[in-house]
């Protein structure tokens, strides 16, 4: 489908392929997704060629994960005939536009990017890769390649979405372009905490329950899930607003949310009730989308299929972008 | 022709398309690949991306400077069926591996090379944007791409082919991949003086003689170029070696220097006499070059089918050495 026959919007959103999916991704971009493929024309980019920037040196990992990330979208109700799932190291022409991009930024302005400040700040300075202090620049060109007009995302990424906006209207001021200049579309999602009740669910601090995690899993991991620490009996009143297990049915169940916060609040039941409860309204949740993951799963046929498609057709305004830039910088053949 | 079935090792050269040859490309680069492409694989890249690192406000000229460029090539005696000529823009393979090489170098490495500690100390270091900081790892993966063997440089560009080689042994290293790690070709060629004397023949300097210049434009500049400024008198004794015109003696017609050295420290004749004679050997040694440029200059069609020829040529090269490094990386489709 191309622009000209569309006139719907286009949105960028997509996931470093670092593992398998998980309650925070679902929170924080996934439910949302679901929602913006019915209104918007959405590419999902499956950054395996940015995930090698932190994980350069197990790129064997990254097929896997492609296809884990590829069947978790498909069970939280990615629809692959409105969205176009998309493999970046399938889009060459985000290499060639990051290099144009990056005549426009100084190594002073990246330097100021929080992200690496951050690891300065930390000692880091002296090792960070040119391809980490590119990576701002590089995701620019992923977001003006399939001419996005919004990047979801949360409040905090908003000035990587300003960075972009501001490398597109250089290029445009100075060849005549017409690249789209992106905006963020901010969504209200918080951060869902995770399992030991650190502020962010993550694959990598183990705290992670997976949208393809068994009933028995997600009953060992709420076993473990941090409630109210002052509660030492059953009946002692509990403080909801400090417990983990109470922001999971905020985030999943709140029509739950009044009954829970009062029977815990006034010591009505323990912990112990109110983690049976979530444990069977966790299991109806994440059941089905855990039963499709698996069979999806199973089928890396079909899921390289739905890639490869996806990623063809990506490539084909990835190319006319690339066209219509070579044109106006005088560098077409 | 592919590496296979071509058992002469790889050399890869080229230069910026910025405007005309001139007779300091002849001595330090020039001179040297016509003997080369008798022996050598040769690709010359016209490097029409990285001329817009110091070039971007003027893109429109690369365009004829490629041609500027070609032409000067040919009138220099670069034959088209023995190197392969190549636009660096239509090479996007260069940028998809200069990206993977990105991983490999870090900010800190880069602020080491001589030409940004330069900028630095300058006190540019706010102002290089990040093409500029990335043009030796971009310089790499032109070398990479194409599995040079070597790569004729002057020995103040030695340091830059030991980067590339760094950054192809630790790809090889960490991937399994196969590429040449590239050597440099010391060359013996020394700086050509421009007429105004500065070590350098440059464009931008304006001290240059041309490969097209007309033998009335070769005469102005003669006139103009240094001597010694100690001669005053046609009969007082000269100092050939601190005499610009003896240094192209020395270049050009190194068979004259010995009469030319007796007649000047003589005082036997003046430096009217010694440029009338280099007038004429130089209108005798450009004449046919200017020629050939003119002749080839004015069928562009001629020219971009021979730039379009050999980039397609060695687009076949660059792919296959992308589809060998996206399989090693786990990259491909």
């Amino acid at each position: 489908m191309t622009q000209a026959s569309d006139a719907r919007k286009t949105i960028l959103t997509g996931d470093r392929p670092t593992g398998n999916l998980h309650l925070g991704h679902y929170v924080g971009s996934l439910r949302n997704r679901v929602k913006l493929q019915e209104e918007y024309r959405t590419f999902i980019l499956i950054a395996d060629v940015q995930a090698l920037t932190t994980h350069f040196e197990h790129p064997e990992l990254l097929r896997e994960n492609t296809l884990n990330v590829v069947a978790s979208y498909l069970a939280a109700g990615i629809d692959p005939e409105k969205a176009t799932l998309v493999r970046q190291s399938g889009i060459p022409e985000i290499h060639e536009l990051f290099v144009y991009f990056s005549l426009f930024v100084t190594v002073n302005q990246l330097q100021q990017n929080p992200t690496i400040k951050n690891e300065m700040r930390l000692g880091y300075n002296k090792g960070h890769s040119l391809a980490f202090l590119s990576y701002p620049v590089h995701q620019s060109a992923d977001i003006a390649v399939f001419g996005a007009h919004l990047v979801p995302v949360g409040q905090d990424q908003v000035p990587h979405i300003e960075e972009a906006r501001d490398l597109v209207g250089k290029m445009n001021a100075q060849y005549g372009t017409e690249l789209i200049e992106p905006e963020a579309l901010v969504g209200t999602a918080q951060a869902l905490p995770g399992i030991d009740g650190q502020e962010k669910m993550s694959k990598s601090l183990g705290n992670a329950i997976f949208l393809c995690d068994e009933d028995k899993e997600i009953r060992a991991k709420i076993q473990k899930t941090k409630t109210d620490p002052a509660r030492l009996k059953i009946d002692d009143k509990g403080h909801p607003d400090i417990c983990t297990v109470f922001k999971y049915y905020e985030a999943f169940f709140p029509e739950e949310t009044a009954a829970v916060r009062q029977k815990c609040e006034n010591g009505a039941w323990g912990c112990g009730h109110c983690k049976a409860l979530i444990n069977e309204r966790l299991g109806a949740f994440i059941g089905p989308m855990r039963e499709t993951y698996k069979r999806v799963r199973a089928d890396e046929g079909y899921l390289w299929g739905l890639v490869n498609r996806g990623t063809l057709s990506a490539r084909e305004t990835a190319a006319k972008t690339l066209d219509h830039v070579r044109a106006k910088m005088h560098l077409k053949a």
